[in-house]
């Protein structure tokens, strides 16, 4: 058992998440060290990182050009990850890229094809994948457990909505749900989907329907095996934090998720009560940290990470027909 | 507290439901009195009532016309189901109609008018909503507990398929289904349903598919309210029975069903074990009780029953649009 | 599938229990009719009789000599129940007695050699064998899935403590506790118990300890195999009525009973929520049909009821050696 | 936010639970580093050091003496624990110590007095007060949510026995169920144990109770509230690892812990079936790593810990009387 070899890490983006990887990786990954944190806004980098023994920079290309970072963690705004992707790969980084890895399909193939190229590890923030009781679902399938996947169910349920006009149209598909199609992609081994129906609306802040707002949607995914696939999501759950996925499959069901924050039980004169969970990363923060455990991994063995840019690219190809199926109202091909 | 008048049945239809129906009556309803059974199969209705103290016929008219009989039970064949509530309510008896009560929406109106225009009550079999922990998730809802709803899903699964050529087309929607649409209606209260997508497919016996099975099942309903909701069905569920409701809402959630047979638990080396339910009946036999104790009771006091022809009017609504879905391929708006 | 005799029943008894029994008896069970109500208190057994199609009388005698009762059901005051199977046994009727049957273990073999006697069955309330979730716990063990037991389990708590000051002494152990000693010497088949020490104290209504309330209450049994059993008992919890039972053995684990009252959640802005079962009627009421189907149908196939004279006196055993170990405070032997 | 102060840590045995350690605060703790490891056997410590980025050593003193060593985490031999307390001490380090702190009261008063008069931390290894649904249940309770405490429980299974012959005499009661005397006394906060009864036998290995082992145990623990407290410890539950524990009060219950290893439900055609937990560190991971956050915070912080060394030789007291009470067959008085 040999001393793992330090993978160096530089962080491209410190807001909320960014910031939870930050720790994580700093404090919860073997083998992983926080060297560097970028992020444009004056200052913010420099507290993330002074707090975790990391330099703080401005520019992304002082992490690209650091010959002390390894790899590269994207947590910057979505419409900025492609670029990053390229640029990291171009500087020969390893890169962990969070979800959406692009917006279009083609900004998707761009990415695959610049990490490719530079022969660099190319990851994406599918969290869920490293949550131990999906794992444990998966696992189930793979071993043939419940036979052939017939009736699949997603669900994403966030805690609160809390700037409804800040909200991009489409967030729904391409950065909530984005999430479940991944999933649903995993949980339904060898299976391609064939076409979706979308159908989502302003029901949490319906004053913001107006401006594009789209805070509750219900998908169905058509999959060349025949199984049907529903995600659902939702802005506000008022419990917390919702995530949960069913598999009914030709020899039986597999269920994961929950939203008890422990199994503690309180019984009183109103009856019985668990707490709630009410975050992602308090509800993940071992997934989280899986993920950046695999990551480095791959980087330390050389090796392809079990979680893909090809992933990336076939979840956002549902998500975009999501998109088109919800403007059409009608099911929509999804691109192969 | 007063002897309560007993309500003499009559049940038409000695078949499996018609047997476990007749069994119940006559031995868990307080106040009912299993009088006769009709059956046109030679023998069949006079072996079922010996053994309970019931007389056995051939025909409906046997039924309708005796005086000793207060109240008519209908188990026959699906599409017999209108004439002989028509038939009933010109006899003047109170009609308790298994579902579907009719296979048009036409029938249901002329079903709903007979017994209207007779002055008789007539409820249908829609046994869910006597589930006690369904009862508590409406009685939840109508209190407010969960806001309103926006994210609904009710699932059915059968526990096999055990003449997959001997199923009539579109029974998936009109016989499995209906139950769940109308669970979904009744957990919406004061809502309407506005426009279904349906799709279907033969995945537990694809041979079948040519000549028309469907076996499995997903529909999104859209309400006027803005709530989405899912109705998911399969013919066989390799772990027994599984009927389950979860309503999600602008301030909660509740969830009702389980596939648990009791709360046993046994631990051994493999891990934590527990029993399922194998059948509607083992898993709903309070639930048919209390929906022929809600029938005798409503008779009893002269007033409408809490399950109506028109509710069944309404499941079929949806039922008859989720087959107009699934043939176009398209969302389709239900007829009010 | 003939028409099953019917088992003519006379209850003694038309307080709380007694008027459970009478409706579940008249209602609920198939074959049996409730003839009879006898109870001292003018007019009380009329009433109770009248509503369930019975007539009430005053005197126990009155049910004893009649000659439309195959079978008693006892449920008068517990001093009283040694007499009352006594008298029934002489009269040769069949016999169900509330637990305890008797309050000494000479009482107890008086009973049980008076319906040998009489050739008569003799059945005793243990409810608990009859529900659904013990009966599973109970076949697991038979079975073999858990070995040999080591470490049992069971918990009464009754939801209140309505009249503090007129509690009999040690009830808690002869009227409450003797139900978890029964299960427990059921649970643990084949094997007898050796020593008990019991500790019981007055924490619900201390205030009442002086006068020999004893209202919590811990015993740990030693059984002749090994096996170490802990019962407990409260008279007061605030979440409802709560009866539980681990079998923890050398091949795995039992447990059994849940305080749900339904399988409903409710999910809100302060967590998960479970409505718990208040009162040991509702709690039970499928076991106590049992019991008395049970009853009535060994009535009726001349047989031994599975719950006999014997058990009761094997559980009284342990509770009489609970009152010794508890003045005591030190382990006693269980007279065999 | 700035950097937290790292605390070095020198740890003194890497055994099963030494080597677990390790790794957990090498790589779980934010601002703890292992900078050393101690073990008498030959190139052990060595091994696992340098696969964490820490030397190894031989002896004790090497750790005691080292400049560099702010904290030494003590796993060796429970024996020895007591000296190594007193070492360390006399060295001006903070101590953590796995239980038993000592196997005499005597020992753990000159333990405890050795860290308050060289004025170090000295914190006690009983990791369930970090489990979250501990933390939980014991939060619930200082709140007052389940009033008074009056019944508890607290089980330890462990998931086998492998070297019966090597186990010393009382294990079952100063080193398993020692976690749950400690547990027992803090979810019963303010009240003082005042007497115990014990019983024990070997039912895993009887082959070896000759030979003193003990492998199954039942203890009653009487508080001066009137609280009864069962603790049960069984060293063979072939279903995996089970701790937890039941508080039952004037005003409600709490229930902690689960033997479920994740939340996902595999259902089949035998039914419904969860994996359990096989192992205290897989099901305690969070909890150890927990423990060792509070030392270093409570170092960093120049504060006493949460777990003192009064704690050990609280929970000491009532496993010695439990050594007595079981020698004794009689309940015994718990030195206050």
């Amino acid at each position: 058992m040999a001393l793992p070899r330090t993978i160096n890490v530089g962080l491209i983006g410190a807001g909320r998440i960014g910031t939870a990887h930050a720790e994580i990786i700093a404090r919860r990954v073997p083998g992983a060290s926080l060297v560097a944190v970028a992020d444009p806004r004056p200052g913010v980098a420099e507290t993330l990182g002074s707090s975790l023994g990391a330099r703080g920079v401005l520019a992304p290309e002082e992490i690209f050009g650091a010959d002390d970072i390894d790899a590269v963690v994207i947590a910057a705004s979505s419409d900025a990850h492609c670029e990053l992707v390229v640029g990291a790969a171009a500087a020969g980084k390893a890169i962990f890229c969070e979800k959406p890895m692009s917006m279009t399909l083609s900004d998707a193939e761009r990415a695959v094809a610049a990490a490719r190229d530079a022969d660099v590890q190319l990851q994406v923030g599918f969290n869920r994948r490293f949550a131990a009781d999906f794992v444990a679902a998966h696992a189930a399938i793979v071993a043939g457990a419940i036979g052939t996947p017939q009736l699949m169910r997603s669900v994403t349920r966030d805690p609160g909505l809390a700037n409804p006009g800040g909200v991009p149209p489409w967030t729904v598909f391409t950065q909530t749900l984005i999430h479940d199609f991944d999933a649903l992609l995993w949980l339904n081994p060898g299976a391609s989907p064939v076409e979706v129906y979308a159908t989502a609306d302003a029901l949490v802040a319906p004053e913001y329907k107006e401006s594009g707002l789209l805070d509750t949607a219900v998908v169905v995914i058509t999959f060349d095996n025949g199984a049907r696939a529903v995600a659902e999501a939702s802005f506000s759950a008022s419990y917390g934090y919702d995530v949960r996925a069913e598999v009914f499959g030709s020899g039986g069901m597999v269920t994961a998720g929950t939203t008890a924050r422990t199994t503690m039980s309180l019984f009183d004169s109103t009856g019985q009560h668990v707490e709630t969970a009410r975050g992602d990363v308090a509800l993940f923060v071992d997934a989280y940290t899986g993920e950046f455990v695999e990551f480095t991994d791959a980087v330390r063995e050389g090796r392809a990470p079990s979680v893909t840019g090809e992933d990336a690219r076939r979840a956002l190809g549902v998500a975009l027909a999501c998109i088109e199926s919800a403007k059409a109202n009608a099911p929509v091909k999804v691109t192969p």
